[in-house]
């Protein structure tokens, strides 16, 4: 059983010295492994085993390909600010690769999953050499799992690391007793800056989760475009949450004076407190042109943008 | 070559009279058919048919089942108030039987076009016995085809009838001089009502032209109940030209708690003087929420609306 700590009875300075002491104590000598998505969690962890093991703790910043524009270099600038080296390894062929034929959603997030796991981040461990893995779990995310040793040895099968080879393997979740809010407020003390706080939530599937349909460079190539233009447009509006989605629908535009099919964004923006319940941001209708001129203009092979506006429910905030 | 009649030119009683003579003159006492689909052009070629012919014009109103709702009876009642009765044919299986399967924009278009001429139309005349066709073809029609004896036996191959049996078969093109305005001139004069001339204009293709992907039953449902809301809610906004359009994408929404797949509907509204430019109506952003709500809560299984903010020139008006 893990005894959760409230926020309330955080007191981030001495948590800190106390998971930073645990990590030392168990890595000892030894080289310990983390991956850094740049949310809030893993940077959070990265920062803790830093202080922990300095250059002992090897951070990857695996890049899937699935990022917004500029997304793993703006994570590792944030972090060499901060003193910390941060190892940014591409492997976007290889989940391209398990993503391609793929467009069923729930599919696409489990092909996604295991081609983090099983194949990349699996192998990245067990060619490091690393005992030691880091991992930013938190309490919600054992809340609905077996607590414990049985979940620890799911993580081991879910890196495709043998149960026999597991012996000496061991896995530190030094966030494991906090909510969000906890987390947060850790990572304020611990010097994160805003930008690592105030970012848009982003699905875990990232880019992957904004294609209808099957997920292929060009296409990650356009949404990624077009999400940079929805970003820089609407990051100032106090919304809730923003994004651009690439329909698999092909719809008639004019290229070249031509009639020609080309691609469709949709444009969602999102007023919400919690996400179980949002509606449409009422954008003024100028800013609407400006967004669709902007997306036109910017990202090649879209001929159409159109704007959500349905609350949710029935809708979702994702459209997959 | 064919003499233009210029709207100023144009004294619309004596055309009517005349037309009407000459209709008179070459049918005789036989039997003339014509095919009405609601627009001007048949429209006014069926009053003028019927005032020379009177019983022996028969006037069949070809339901295709890509019709708005109530279309059929609409356009019987309008007639049958200016005493003239219409024969309406449900021929909907045989289109959508042309229609399965194909979900090529320009092969929906000719599969409908082949549907309506060598098949439903080409067998209602054969069996018919008439031997005089009316059309409402108008100039603008015939700008790009060789006009005369050509274009007619042209007419009958596309009806499937063949060059042997067409001794005695005649197409009368009572309005083969005019343009659309000289055309709604005599319409006006003819005792058509407004309902006639003030209708958006509608594409050839009918919904099949608002579906993105094949056509099948289930969809034009779909399509024509969002096609009701949007014409209900946008008729008096003054806009070019309203629509709704069923995407062949599915999202992610809610159904009875649980995440499901469901359809969206795009809604477009153009401001445009001409069709060659146009802009999407700036509608106030509570009649946006109105219309997604008017359409999710009367159109089953849609769950997701948006509205299209893109500009003509890179769109177009129509999707398909």
């Amino acid at each position: 059983m893990i005894s959760e700590i409230k926020l309330q009875d955080l007191r981030a300075g001495e948590f800190i010295d106390e998971k930073v002491k645990e990590i030392s104590d168990a890595v000892g000598v030894g080289i310990a492994i983390n991956a850094l998505s740049g949310g809030v969690d893993s940077s959070v962890v990265t920062m803790l085993g830093h202080r922990a093991l300095g250059r002992n703790l090897r951070t990857v910043f695996i890049q899937n390909g699935l990022m917004r524009e500029g997304e793993p270099e703006m994570v590792a600038r944030i972090f060499r600010k901060l003193g910390v080296e941060i190892e940014i390894i591409d492997t976007h062929r290889e989940f391209l690769y398990a993503l391609a034929g793929i467009t069923d959603p729930e599919k696409k997030r489990e092909a996604i999953t295991q081609a983090f796991y099983k194949k990349v981040f699996g192998r990245i461990v067990r060619e490091s050499g690393a005992k030691y893995l880091l991992q930013g779990t938190i309490l919600t995310d054992v809340d609905e799992t077996v607590a414990g040793i049985k979940r620890q040895h799911n993580v081991f099968a879910q890196l495709g690391i043998d149960p026999q080879e597991t012996f000496g393997y061991r896995i530190l979740e030094p966030l494991i007793q906090l909510r969000k809010d906890g987390v947060r407020a850790v990572g304020k003390s611990l010097g994160l800056p805003q930008e690592i706080f105030a970012r848009i939530p982003f699905p875990g599937p990232a880019l992957a989760a904004r294609i209808i349909g099957e997920v292929t460079e060009e296409k990650l190539t356009i949404v990624r475009k077009a999400t940079s233009v929805v970003e820089r447009l609407l990051s100032d509006r106090g919304a809730f949450q923003y994004m651009a989605i690439l329909h698999e629908d092909r719809v008639t535009g004019m290229r070249d004076g031509k009639r020609d099919f080309g691609r469709q964004i949709e444009i969602r923006c999102w007023d919400s407190i919690d996400a179980r319940k949002a509606t449409p941001t009422k954008l003024p209708f100028e800013l609407l042109e400006k967004l669709a001129g902007d997306i036109i203009s910017e990202v090649p092979g879209v001929v159409s943008v159109t704007y959500n506006i349905t609350s949710k429910p029935p809708s979702t905030i994702e459209a997959v």
